[in-house]
């Protein structure tokens, strides 16, 4: 089956059209006919196979043929919530990449150094369905909009959670260390801007029950902090 | 002291003048002036505390204050041989990050299902040279010449040397477990070209002594696949 014909349709079995985006890619590039098999994946552990029933100049109707529930490669779940660079493209290139490592859900953090302040999390989506699909996993990872550190600090989380950060005044930990000799079933992990969290935000966090921890040490980008955070979290979910 | 006031000077030690790239940037763009603080690194272990000695229109002459020799952040040697990928923004994507990530060589490998055929190193090793400032790291990446997939593997190599494939017919074993569970001191890991290996490279590199390894459950594109090696390898070796 070609990776072209994997269409994203949240509620695929509730269903039997294909979305706008998918459709226009379905008829017009792919010019499937009445009769034509395709993929379809729910973002939610399923993919199915799929006959396309009706197309026409607009409209793209499938019916299920089969389903076909997934495994899901990793225990538990990982959030990673970061602070969004200045240039986007980097930011796209996380998401692109920490979706094909594998997790499961992203927040963008307004924080007191954050160089950028506002983010079209759409296009984001847009790069998690395209990474999923191309990636074949049948888990589409949660987007979340840009909220402010503190709101995204005090809000209860289940699992373990984390700060990655560069002081060295305050005491870390090996964040991987920490991960293969614990529990460690839900994750969230927050990875700072370009000039780091500050420290009052460090020890905010901190205070909350967030524990402090360092991803090794190599000095790195945020981005490559984030997906090294996410591959850490990855292996030791494995 | 400030990023970019970082330079490289092979052999800087042995030299007092700033070689042509770098002395453009100190002068034109940062305006350096005699008696103005710098850091060399001579990308073979060591930073330099220097000072301009002279500035002219074209040259830039130090003299070094201190040398600081750096403690390199993890054991042994990290090889990635990988085929370069149809759009070269990958490639050079993951010679940055590999380099933030911390590896020692990197080679370009044309194999039979190879989609490029030809590659500029010498862009490559720009960059490397720029993610080796940019995150501290004192040691500068080889950069090696695009060479064919048999020329590679037939040359003797010190250390363990994996191929990384997505052979479901060929038994594999997990590459992070494995450099977890064995003597790593030396790593050369393959990475193949969008359309993987071809069944017949494979087998020839196993029957020259390259242990069958995959990278984990995900199905990752060629520079994400190099990148997760680097990283395993990295974190096997701190």
């Amino acid at each position: 089956m070609k990776e072209e014909r994997y269409f994203y349709v949240p509620n695929a079995d509730r269903n039997n059209e294909l979305p706008p985006e998918e459709t226009t890619h379905a008829l017009r590039v792919l010019r499937l006919q009445n009769g034509d098999d395709m993929f379809l994946m729910d973002g939610r552990g399923n993919f199915y196979h799929a006959e396309v029933s009706l197309a026409t100049h607009k409209k793209c109707l499938y019916h299920i043929k089969e389903t076909l529930p997934q495994e899901k490669t990793w225990r538990g779940h990982i959030h990673l919530a970061i602070a969004p660079t200045k240039h986007i493209d980097r930011m796209e290139w996380l998401a692109e990449k920490a979706t094909e490592v594998g997790f499961d859900e992203i927040t963008f953090l307004h924080c007191a150094f954050s160089e950028r302040k506002a983010l079209r999390t759409d296009r984001i989506e847009k790069i998690v369905i395209s990474a999923a699909k191309q990636s074949r996993k049948p888990w589409i990872p949660v987007v979340n909009e840009l909220e402010s550190f503190k709101t995204f600090i005090q809000q209860p989380r289940e699992g373990r959670k984390f700060i990655a950060h560069c002081y060295e005044e305050i005491e870390k930990k090996d964040f991987f260390d920490d991960l293969m000799n614990g529990p460690n079933e839900r994750i969230t992990v927050l990875v700072g801007p370009e000039g780091d969290f500050s420290i009052d935000e460090v020890k905010f966090a901190m205070a909350q029950g967030y524990e402090s921890v360092s991803l090794g040490r190599s000095r790195l980008r945020t981005e490559t902090a984030g997906l090294i955070a996410v591959t850490m979290a990855q292996i030791s979910l494995r």
